[in-house]
Parts: C-alpha cells; structure tokens; sequence
C-alpha cells in the first residue's frame, strides 16, 4: 500500500527544508506529520502514542537547531518517529521496524541525525552532558539536547546525570516532556510533584515573569552566563532558594509550557537556544494527541498493533481453534493462584504491568503487587529487603533490563543468599525492538552468580511449575526463571501445578549417535528438527535440561556415556551461556566429545520478527537440522572416557 | 596486644545492656565506643574516618529503637564499627576484616542485628522500605531506619529509593549523614545543595518552628500520619510548597541537625520513632570526628592502615630495594604520559580519585579529567556520549562496582561500538575488602558482550602496553583492561609504551607433556609455580593470553597440538570465565584435552589477605603446582585432531 504524505511533508527530505518554511507553516506540517505517522503506523505497526505527543516538539527542535551539528538524544526512542521522518527517512517509514528495515529507535548506524542510539530508557541526559562537555573541551559551540519523559525521569540514571549537569557547566538543555505516562501511568513521588508543579498557579506566575524578563535581554555574546544569572537570581530572591526540584539540583528551569502549541515552542527554544549552561524546560503534552483514542487509552495504544485508523479498530487474528497463550499471561495468572495459597508473595515489576501481565495481580490483590516504575536497581533490592522478613517476591523484570540490576541481583540477593524470585520475562530475542531490547545476555550473566538458580521452561506447563517450585518454602535462595516474549505452544495451559525437582533435567527422548540438549523454548526448535531428521533416517535424542545451573550432572552422565556427538540449542549468546556449561561439565568430568553449539552468535543482532531473527541466527529447526546433518556426516568417532 | 575498652562499654555485650544507661552516661559511652576504634583501628587496620562520624549517632540509634526488632540497615556499612562494637562484637572487633574474622561490614550471617548486607553504596533505603512494606502487609509494628551518607545519596539507586519511599506510605526513616564526603570530597549539584540548606538560616529557622510544634503534640496511638500531616501542612504554608527537595519527592524532611550532639539526637530520634510515614532526618557530621587529624584530612584517614595513634604517625613498610608500584599508580601515571601525545584522551572516575590514582591527572589536567561522584551508570554513559564526539574516555571503575552500570556497558557503549576504554581496577579477589568487592565475576560478564575487547595484563609493562593499544585511534572500539588492586611485579615500571596486536597472547616459555594457559596477573603465580615443578622435573609450558577476547586462535592452534593436557588459571569465577573462553575454542575446533581449570569457584569467597584467598580457592601457585602434579600424574593421552 502506498502511502502518501502531505504536500508540504513531501518537500521536506532534511531539516535543512523545513527551515525554509515560515513559521506559519509549521501548523500545517505537524498536522501533517502526524497525519502520516497515523496512517503509516495503522498499517506498518510500531509505537504509536508517544510519537503523536512529540510531534510539535520534534519540528520546533529541527526547526530551531541546527541538527545534525546540534545534536538531540531522545530518551527511549520510540517516540522519535516524528524526528526520523524528518530527517531523511520519510520513504523508508513504513520498512519501520521490519527485517532489513530501518530501526523502530534512533540509531548511529542510520543516520548522522540519531547522535545517540537508545531503547532503554534515562540515558539521554548523561549521553547529552557526554556530548556538551566534549565541545567545550574541543572550543566547539555545540549545542546537545536530551529529551525525556517524566517517566524516563524515575530511573536513577537520570538523576545521576541531572546531578552532574546542575554543575558541570556545560551546554545542555534537557527538555522534560511530561505526560504522565511510561507505557503504564507513572508512579511514585516525582510524578506528584510534576502534578503539583504543572498546576501551580503561583509558581507559573513567579516563572511567567522570569520568562517575560529573560525574553527582553539582547541575545549575543555579552550575554554571559554570569548575567543570566545574576538577572535570575534577583527574581528568584522573591520566592525560595530552594524552590524546585530542579533548580536544588542546579538545572536552570524555565516552564512549564503547553508542548503542542507549536509557537510557543518555537520560540521559547529560539530564546533558550542562546542561554547558556545547563537548564531543563518542562513541556506538558499529551500521549497521543491527535488520536483521541489513543489520547483517551494510552497504555492500549502505547504500541497497539495494525488498526483501521478510521474506526479505530485494533485488528485481532481470529481463529477456530484455541491458541496457546502468551508466557506472559501464564505467568500473570498463575502468580495469582500461587498467591492465594501461599500468603507471603509479592509481586513487583519496574514499570511492566501490561507487559509483563503482573496487572493482573495488581487488579485482583492491590496490596501485594507493585508497579515501583523505571527503576530496575530499586525494584531489585526493594525485593530483598521484602525477602529478609519472609516474603517470597517474584520480580519481574525483561531481561535486557535486568541488566540495569545486575549489581543489585549480586550484592543484595545472591551474596545474602535470599529467596528472590526474578522472572526473566523476553529472554532471548524478542523480534521488532532490535538489538537494544534482546535478552541475549542473561544466561551468562546470571550463571556466573554464586548461589542462583538458573531456570528456564519449555513450555506453560514447565513455566508454571517452575513458578511452582520457586515459591516453596524449602526453596529459599535466589532462584530465576526465564521465558521468551509472546506465545508458547499449548493451548490447555491450565495444568495442575507440580514441583520439580531443582537441577533435574528432562530426557524428552532417547536416540542415536547423537543427542540434542536444549534449554528453554528452543526445545520446540529441537522437537520440530527431529521430525525432520528422522524422515532422513537420523534419529537424535533430545534432553530437556531446565536447569543450567545447578546443572543436571545424572542426566549429563547418561548423554555423554551414550552420545558422543551433540548439539547444544538456546535462545541467548552461544558466549559462556548453556552450551559453555555443557562444556564445563565435560571438562570437569573428562568428557571427550564433539560439540556444536547453536545460539544468539557473538555479534549485535539487529531487528525483525523472532522467526526470521532465529532463521538468520541458526537455531530454529532449520539451523537444528542443518547442524545435526553436518555432524553426523562426519565420521563417528568413540566416546572416550578417561 | 590486649586492647581495653572502657569501663561503661566493657559492660554491653547488647543494645539491652545500653539501654540500661542514663541518658547522661551516653556521653561516656560515646567517648568510650570512640576511643576503643581509635585503639582497635590503630593497631588491626581498617576503615577509621566514617566509623568515628557516626558513634553518636550508632549509640541514639540503639539506645531508642528496639533492635534487632527494629531493622538498621546501614548504607555501605563501613561506617558501622559501633554498631557491631555495641551489638555482641566487642571483643571479637580486633579480629575485623581479617580472615575468619567478623566482616568490615554489615553481615546477615554474622548477627541477627545485622538486617542487610552492604559494602556498595546506595542500598539501604530500598532494602529498608523493603523491610518496611513487608511490615506493614505483615501488619507488624516494626521500625526500619537507613543511615545514608550524603555521597552515597548521588547514586541513581538512593534516588529510586526515595521516589517509592515518598509514596509507599510505610514506616520508614531516612537519616542522611552528612559530611560532604565519600572517600573523596563529594561532587554534583546535590553536595551545593546540601550546603545551601544546612546552612540556610531562614530556612533552620522555619525548620525548628515545625519542630518545636511537633514536639508539643501528644504522643501514641492518637497521633495519626493524618494529624502529623495536618499540622505540618499549616505550617508549611508560610514558605513555599515545593520548599525542599525531599519534600518534593513526599518525604517529611527534618534536620539538620548537629550529628555529635548525643542528647540532640536522642530526642529526635525519640520523637521521630513514633511519627509514622516516611520521612528523613537530615544530620550534620564530622568525618573522623574526635582525631583531629583524620577530621583535617579524611581521605588520608578513610583507611589509613596501621598508625600510631598518639603521633598520627601513619606506619609505612620500608624497603631497601625498589619496590614493584600499585596497578593503580601505574594507571594514574601512565594515562598522563598519555594524554600528554593524546589531546582527546579524557578520564572519568566515580567516585575514586584516589583508589584509582585518577588523582594525579585530576590535579594535572582538571579540564580533561573528571570525578562524576558515586555514579557508575552515569559514568558510563557519560563517556560513552563523549566517545560520539571522537574522545577517548578511559573510564575507571572497579570491576565489583561495574557490575552497577552493565547495562550501559551494553546499551551505550558495545551496541554503539564506541570506543570507551573500560579500565576495570580491582579485578579478582580484592582481600580484607571481601565478598562484596571482590572483582569475581567481570570476565564472564564482559566476555559475553558483543565488540568488547576483554584483556588483561600480567605486569605493570603489559598494562602500560595495553593503555597505549586502547587509545590509538584505530582502535575503536570498547576495550576493557582489567587488573588487579595492590602491587604488581615490576620495580622497574616505566617501559617504553608499545603496542600490542590486539588478540595476540604470548608464549612465555615452551615445555613438554601440559601446559599451562593463564590470563592476567596470575600468570605470575604459574611462573613460580613453574620453577618448583622443574625441581621435581615437571615441565609445564606457559602462555600468557593476555586477551580472552578476541582470544589468540594461533596460539591456542600452537597450544591444542602440542599439548593434551592443559591447566587455565584466571583471577575471576571458573564459572564462564577465561576457563571457558578455552573450551569454546576446543568445542569450535574440535580439540580434544584434558582440561582443569582454576580460578573463583563458584560460591561467596569472603574476606582476608589475598594471599590467604588464593591459597583458599586454589590458584595461587601451590595450586597449580598441586593441579599440574595431579594431571601428570594420570595416563598420558593422545591428542585428538578430528
């Protein structure tokens, strides 16, 4: 389907156009813009919410600094659409996010606009001062902008980044675009205190005029920053010292101002542009303005899916048979049956309810669920706090995020020994959102921590009696359970919950010359390659191993008394992950055999869809079978067992 | 030596025993507890300046609460000597940080009056609330308090904490120490920040109304969190709402007040323990109070080793020949040398100038060198946002604090590719220090990320070597160097900067039958390992291989048909580590050998020399002779080429 932009968004190919037009015209290219993001996104898919509320933003920004010279870092990203359309890649919009596509976040390997790539979230300030503090070195007048959603805002790293700006005397402008929302709604004290500050009147009125002041000051080289400050600071003499959170930090704060009113962005950026040293403009938006039901259900349209952009229909495949569920939903049901029974557990989530499915908990037992927001560090040693006075916590966390808290799973949880349960959702590759939001790494991460249990299910019925396990009293050490993004492979998942035996594997079944050892959901890779491979006459053996650590040294006796050849599957870096694991248990015992080892290879993966990431990485069961054909070609060697 | 404490303090063995005092005696038992440090410290080495801050403060805190009911958790908790002196570890306190001794810090294992492990900063407010929201879904009544320097307070994870705390309605105290300290002076906007209100006149004055108002309402089950609120609302309409920065993240905000003042402290802590909500009291100490000359210079004093402690002599070993430098020294030294030639070599440190000897560059080139305070997530990403703007940021952090910014690692560093020079002091085991900062685990996590070059030197020439090779401009991409803490070999240090092809390893000597393959300093260990063994007539040969990642696949060619049976030795887990570089290599090779590897196993190491915990874990140089005799000992084996 070809879609059209507008005729002004159609001559628009670099900033360097947008310039060109007057400021007048500027309405009708954020209609524009946004118009084109709706009709793209409705058929393409992608984030869709914040990208509308950033939309004034995105051309008062081009249009005022001179990018890419001036460098501007989105936090997160997904809500940069706007500022790549702008920037190049009008044509390219609808490959957003596909295989082969450009990428659904800024991106330095895409274009010289994207000065920083992102994904996670609050990196914007820090990366920003980076660059600010580089051009004052070099005697460059550089300007570097951060832009950052209030929920960005709660994660440590954004406050560590503020902290150092408030003094570091650079040129940075962080622009806070507040609208009240994550993906979910924000919590916590900071997004009351936004509340508070955006409806103060008195406080408006007290900053009105320091904005009315600043704006008649001639604008050139003798404005110092000296005399900025001097000027400010007898305004500021009439209220307190110490009167914004901000501005105790040091940050100069000039706002807050309606984020989509374009001329007042604009010219409130020209002024600002031309002030120097560090300052933060608050913006009010609204996520998804210009949808009004985007506007009116964010979190539903934070990343809805293809929809008819008329009726605001979210498209749903049907089908005539029941389906299997996401893992997420698994998870987000059975810690509520868990719950029921066994009193002392928590659930908490750094700002993943829907994602996660923990909402379902939140709903049903409002005191013992907790959204804490983007602070993966807090939400993890908040768990072992719980955990010191007998709470069984199950912490959900992605995995690429988890990697915001790996100081916390060590110093807190591990080395005290405590009984939290981290539940490592979208481990693996996790398709659309790319390199940035790959779990790729947390087998490795995670096996190297003394006292942790290392997990992973084959399926629902093994992700709920793993969760099963985990909450048992007995079981009272840190224990983590990892499983993909999206569906399983059974559709009566509701199976009665069974404890398993911790570090016991699963012989799926016996075979020939050869056997396969999966950890995870690549098992059903494994499973699929089999019924391939014995069309052929090669018959594996297939060992579930569940655990990679404490590995299941019975189990790995039996494969390699009997096999001498193997193939090692799973959904994370082929880098001291499971297959290095097998490898040292072979080490340990003086195992001799040949080994090949399938997993996300030694290199960034970029975006596509999981099937097609699998495909190129060679564990799907196309990669299984090509594997297992190549080792059995080879002449068999014995087993030798010294 | 026999080391008396004093009359009052002979007499607890409790928090029960104190408690038993008049409120008068508490100032003997502080000069008491005080001068007991003073005399314990002097003689058995340790952390001195922060202990000596808080004894005030350690006594109100057990005289008032009712521990271990009453949950301390102490930030960092090297400040917390009186605590463990006042709570049954008086006699055992000489025995402090040494092996099998009590631990330098807080220690679940080691008492029940010990709620949380600590040793990295900026936990303890999350951890507490932990114990809090237990607590109160636990419909308990018990108390929890987090002591937190004001350095510690710059880490994102405190600011995460705070942000929940304000909104988690549970009973919590926040007291913030503060001493404009860290080990270094502190940095940021927060420091200024802390300065401008403690000192702020108006603002004590309004402070002392609310106090004073407070202290004239009853106490008891009246007084309800709705009451407190009410009458502190009233007045704190006189000055602004948004009047302190805690406050605008919800916390009731009470302070300063003078941290030495024993009957001060008392009082407010009397008063505060029946205030309910959360809340922060807002102290005010001397670091190294009550030893003049650790108050004058307290980074000297931090941890000072040995000293006389009438003369402040602080005792250092004397040698007649030269000795090898610190790692460290040789790194604060050489990237002068460097960024002499090199004018965009930068250098960021969090927090330790001085462990790092980032100083020495600190003093030479403070436009180029920056500590960025106690924030290794920020530290990251700021040099990774300054290695856009082609600097080359050699970023220092100890490898058991980079376990706190992995995921920028990841995310803005290795996915970006940029080249930010990773210097990973205090690799491996660091000794007294203990299970919180042993550098245990970096190899595994860094080796499995993408574009990371993972190397590490066997001397003070090879780490010079490896700075110059990071930081040619040809080289870009992250590269990690990790070393040890202490001294290293080499008297003779300041070599000619060369150098090194990355990926290439080094054969130190040939040898017949096994080999012996080691990755940074212990090397050095199978070099003296080697000469006992020759005496025996065992003759091992020895690579160096300098680099995990990319490994040395010539060399490794070299080594797999030569020899069949090979030792690995790395300071760091055997779990994932270099050990397991080697068996990847095998299994993508199909080498076959027997294979023993050595390093950190896989539990919780605890504290003493390190010495004492090499010769424990097994790689020190008796571990290799011990590993190598054991292999020669077994029946030679073919080595097998498929």
């Amino acid at each position: 389907m070809n879609i059209a932009p507008g005729p002004l968004l159609s001559m628009i190919n670099s900033p360097a156009d947008l310039k060109q037009l007057s400021r007048e015209q500027l309405h009708q290219v954020c209609d524009e813009l946004r118009q084109y993001i709706i009709d793209v996104v409705s058929v393409h898919g992608g984030h869709f919410a914040a990208s509308l509320g950033v939309v004034e933003l995105s051309v008062a920004l081009h249009y005022i600094y001179n990018t890419p010279y001036d460098q501007l870092v989105w936090d997160v990203g997904h809500q940069a659409y706007g500022h790549k359309i702008l920037t190049g890649r009008r044509d390219a919009f609808p490959t957003n996010r596909k295989y082969n596509g450009i990428s659904g976040f800024p991106n330095r390997k895409e274009s010289e606009y994207d000065t920083f790539g992102v994904g996670h979230s609050s990196t914007s300030i820090s990366a920003a001062l980076g660059m600010a503090m580089a051009s004052k070195i070099k005697g460059e007048n550089r300007k570097a902008v951060a832009v950052i959603g209030d929920g960005a805002l709660t994660a440590g790293l954004a406050f560590e980044g503020m902290n150092h700006a408030g003094v570091a005397d650079s040129d940075v402008l962080i622009i806070l675009n507040d609208n009240c929302m994550s993906i979910d709604p924000n919590v916590g004290a900071l997004k009351e205190y936004l509340t508070d500050i955006s409806t103060s009147q008195t406080y408006n009125k007290f900053k009105d005029d320091i904005w009315k002041a600043l704006g008649k000051l001639p604008v050139g080289k003798n404005f110092t920053r000296e005399m900025a400050s001097k000027i400010e600071h007898s305004i500021k003499g009439f209220i307190n010292k110490n009167s914004n959170l901000f501005e105790a930090l040091k940050l100069r704060y000039f706002g807050p101002i309606d984020g989509h009113n374009i001329s007042k962005l604009v010219d409130t950026l020209h002024d600002l542009k031309n002030i120097p040293g560090p300052k933060l403009l608050h913006i009010v938006t609204v996520k998804g303005k210009g949808y009004s039901l985007a506007e009116k259900d964010q979190t539903r349209w934070h990343a809805p899916g293809l929809f008819d952009k008329i009726t605001g229909e979210i498209y749903k495949k049907s089908f005539e048979v029941p389906q299997p569920p996401k893992y997420q939903d698994v998870f987000g049901h059975t810690i509520i049956e868990l719950a029921e029974q066994n009193k002392s557990i928590i659930g908490v989530t750094p700002a993943m309810p829907s994602g996660s499915s923990l909402k379902f908990m939140m709903e049903k037992m409002p005191d013992r669920a907790f959204d804490v927001g983007i602070c993966e560090q807090h939400a993890v040693t908040l768990s072992a706090g719980m955990a010191t006075q007998g709470m069984r916590v199950f912490c959900n966390i992605y995995s690429s995020f988890m990697q915001r808290a790996y100081d916390q799973v060590i110093h807190d949880v591990a080395i005290q020994n405590l009984p939290v349960v981290f539940c490592l959702d979208r481990g693996g590759l996790v398709g659309e959102d790319g390199a940035t939001h790959h779990g790729a790494y947390d087998i490795a991460y995670f096996r190297c921590i003394p006292n942790m249990v290392v997990s992973s299910p084959m399926n629902e019925q093994e992700l709920r009696n793993l969760m099963y396990t985990a909450q048992l009293e007995k079981n009272d050490f840190p224990f983590s359970i990892r499983y993909p993004r999206g569906e399983g492979v059974m559709p009566e998942w509701r199976t009665p919950l069974e404890e398993i035996t911790i570090g016991k594997g699963r012989k799926i079944k016996d075979g020939k010359e050869i056997a396969i050892l999966s950890f995870g959901h690549p098992g059903n890779f494994a499973t699929t390659a089999i019924r391939e491979l014995r069309t052929d006459g090669i018959d594996p053996a297939h060992y579930d191993l569940r655990f990679v650590k404490p590995i299941d040294e019975d189990l790995l006796h039996e494969v390699f008394s009997k096999y001498n050849k193997i193939v090692t599957v799973e959904d994370g870096t082929v880098v001291g992950g499971f297959g290095s694991a097998i490898l040292e248990f072979m080490a340990a015992h003086n195992y001799k055999a040949d080994v090949k080892m399938l997993g996300i290879p030694d290199r960034i993966v970029e975006h596509g869809t999981p099937k097609e990431l699998y495909r190129e990485c060679g564990y799907d069961a196309a990669g299984i079978v090509a594997a297992v054909r190549e080792m059995v070609g080879e002449k068999v060697q014995v087993n030798v067992k010294l």
